[in-house]
């Protein structure tokens, strides 16, 4: 199943090839603030699908005339990890590594959907880095969860673009500026991926293919950072953890056309302003 | 006036000497997940305020007798400024300043209130240090708040211990246990802060006092911490900013009795588990 929001905070699925609108049927308020439905969609799940695909209120839809929007935009906590591939530790000159260092965060409101454009900060002199990533969703929370159990708190994944502003201040903060972190097009639900260990991820800048790398290379596989992440800190439905970036990583420029592709989770293509 | 949760989910307001229960007058959900009632409460204030005190389903109460919850769990985000005291600089050896490098981020799950313990990972040999902060809490929100307009932005102030394990992994990651950002007891309205460039901030570790200092020997000032937070990624009602710490930062240990208080904002003692 895919699960997306569209139309401002409107709730949709698409199973096989059919796209459902549930909003009225989840009684989801499109209007309420802060933007946590999603959140609630994703804590609810199991308790909410059982029959509805079939309830009058829900609405067949053709998802290619809707206007995606990040499919979650207010969740606990948005962690990501560094230099978890070993090629773009070595391009980098990095001495971080995944498994020795740890996560960051990126802010909540860095969170931008499919047909947002990634906005430039004025910074002339400055060069600003796509980093293509596997986002994984956090379904059932906890603290504490052992590699066993790991698969078991998944939701699913998405396409995210880490975006970063190179330079020597606060990594955090040259990650967190608004639209920096553009991430769907939907949510592929766990099921759907076959193996998430698997999952060859490419991203281009215009035609050019600068990424290409399979999670299979990934220094701190998944349930290593779920494992990580919930000895530290409790994970909520809905948090996201942004799996790092393979090599290739480089600049972009207003006028670029970015495109992300993650085999079984998704694709999506974002104008650079 | 000062802003607390209390009982689970319940809010609160203390006027003067008198303290009222607003939860049913403003038909708060205290069950609703997740928990951003406080956030909605600060973003509809203008809105709400007006003649709540004397509304009829407003209920007087005894602010000593009740429960009192973090104020704040679930914001946006959670930022926070590293080395903005030159004391603390010098003490950390640090080449880091507040001016230079900007904000990082906490993770909103390592906020718990001023009835909850700090709770020590199992960490042997690593020193958990204690780091007595102003809290400062966004009321409106915006993007690139210029320093003229930064107070306009402040809903209020709180008590913030930001605590952390020293080392080498990534800080963030460090700072992000949790019940490792002590926040409260409740939130000062900037009213009756008569100026929060002059707020006296202590901290005891049982009764030795650890941290003595003056928010006006902060590196950047809180107006300049808007800005440059605002330049980066939008505030939404609810943000909250941790100032950094002054000097005198050192170890805690189970058992011990941290307490903080800042001037004309609160006090709050939290035990180490």
């Amino acid at each position: 199943m895919k699960v997306f929001q569209f139309n401002g905070g409107r709730i949709g699925v698409t199973v096989g090839a059919q796209s459902y609108d549930l909003t009225e049927a989840l009684h989801v308020d499109t209007q309420a603030w802060p933007p946590v439905q999603m959140v609630q969609f994703i804590a609810n799940i199991d308790h909410n699908m059982p029959g509805i695909l079939t309830h009058a209120l829900t609405k067949k839809i053709d998802v290619t005339t809707v206007h995606l929007n990040v499919p979650i935009s207010w969740p606990n906590k948005l962690l990501a990890f560094p230099v978890n591939y070993l090629a773009h530790g070595v391009e980098m000159k990095s001495i971080n590594r995944a498994d020795l260092n740890g996560f960051f965060l990126k802010a909540n409101s860095s969170l931008s959907g499919p047909n947002d454009a990634i906005v430039l900060p004025d910074l002339p002199g400055r060069e600003i880095h796509h980093e293509c990533e596997l986002g994984i969703v956090i379904g059932k929370g906890g603290r504490h969860i052992s590699r066993e159990d790991a698969y078991k708190h998944v939701f699913g994944y998405a396409c995210l673009i880490d975006m970063v502003v190179r330079g020597k201040e606060e990594r955090v903060m040259r990650k967190s500026y608004d639209t920096f972190c553009p991430f769907g097009p939907w949510i592929t639900t766990s099921d759907e991926v076959p193996d998430p260990g698997n999952l060859q991820t490419r991203l281009w800048v215009n035609d050019e293919l600068r990424q290409d790398a399979n999670t299979k290379d990934l220094i701190v596989d998944i349930p290593g950072m779920i494992e990580q992440c919930s000895k530290v800190a409790t994970l909520y439905p809905g948090d996201i953890i942004a799996a790092g970036t393979p090599a290739g990583v480089g600049p972009v420029q207003r006028g670029d056309r970015v495109r992300i592709e993650i085999q079984h989770v998704g694709e999506m293509t974002l104008i650079v302003k």
